[in-house]
């Protein structure tokens, strides 16, 4: 793993001189210091394709939530709780030739969290939450006036009519590309080693294979190099 | 650890031919397919306690929620997600000469949790959330009619006033012990190696030192035996 960081770095990959950030991975939004709000996102398909681009030579800058599983070597890591630092990760590490919003990235988050652990107060009522929106990430790096990476990805995690709400996605978001999968617990996709991928863009739906979630990135990560104009 | 758990099982321990029923881990509680509302615990304490019990020749039922340490060899492990599994475990396993609530049970769960990802509908605003109470394990089997394991021990944790919210808990519970933890962030304590616990009885507050959990976990074992009249 080390020995194939210090390669890509070397080497001269497709994406060598190209700066590329992964977002990845859940974000945990507290309601309280024991408690917050998660997503049943490993971070593992964020991570292999950080682990992709970095292989094609890319410099990479993976911004990743409190993953299961361990970030790539060979990348700068930025570890990140909420979705609000995570825009600020992002944002602190532009520019960059492409963006790759990979993370399970939380719309909301507590507006009232409490500085004390909340307690039962014996009403059998809890306390209220507030929830606030959080930023959109994907949204906001795709509509930057000015220095907008000249290729904005994201991900849609959906458990229904997945083409049809990726492609709204795509165009309400200004962003290039959307992969899209299935995340019902059947299929076992979140969390797992497979992902089934569909990719939007704006040529229309592409549906991809089930594949190990390896496979799947060092296929994005080829398609990434090739709109870079980077061969590929 | 195998052959600690054989040997346990084999061996004359003070707590031989006992059965303990420990809670452990955290608790997830659903939003939607993909999202949950979880709690910092790693589970290291109710592991390492489980450990120890086994260690004296308890038999040991492990009720365990997602945590990031591995269960024990040598007990009798039972996987479950949220709260209400986690009672209907314990209940399950029952009859038990004690049993130890060390789990971070989750307070309250969604009420009306979706089958379908909750989705921004570009209001602006969240999904309201509905909570309800979860049934109170420690309290649950703590006023047992019939069958009341000779000893019901719950472990608090507090960010503030801890020995006065203790003690409170443990009256209104009507358990016998509280062990009882300062989970402020800035201890270091949930989610670490160490543990600094309060043990509340009938008898009073007892301050037990910093220390490394598997120590804690000993003690509290040996103070189970001799509770149940066991020796140790």
């Amino acid at each position: 793993e080390i020995v194939a960081g210090i390669e890509a770095m070397m080497g001269d990959g497709p994406l060598q001189g190209r700066h590329v950030v992964v977002t990845s991975g859940p974000t945990h939004e507290p309601i309280d210091p024991v408690r917050y709000i998660a997503n049943r996102s490993s971070g593992a398909q964020g991570t292999a394709l950080a682990r992709a681009l970095r292989d094609l030579g890319a410099r990479v800058t993976f911004v990743t939530g409190p993953a299961s599983v361990p970030p790539p070597g060979g990348v700068e890591v930025v570890q990140i709780e909420t979705a609000r630092q995570m825009l600020d990760a992002v944002k602190t590490a532009l520019p960059a030739d492409a963006v790759i919003c990979a993370a399970a990235v939380a719309d909301w988050r507590v507006a009232n969290a409490s500085g004390s652990k909340m307690k039962k107060d014996g009403s059998g009522k809890a306390p209220a939450l507030d929830f606030a929106e959080n930023p959109d990430i994907l949204a906001t790096i795709s509509q930057m006036k000015k220095g907008r990476p000249a290729l904005v990805v994201g991900f849609a995690a959906e458990t229904d009519d997945v083409v049809a709400h990726a492609t709204t996605k795509r165009e309400r978001k200004h962003c290039d590309w959307i992969v899209a999968n299935d995340v019902r617990p059947a299929t076992g996709i979140m969390g797992g080693t497979e992902n089934a991928v569909t990719l939007i863009s704006e040529t229309g739906a592409e549906e991809w294979p089930r594949l190990p979630k390896d496979e799947v990135a060092r296929g994005l990560a080829a398609r990434i190099a090739a709109a870079l104009g980077a061969g590929g």
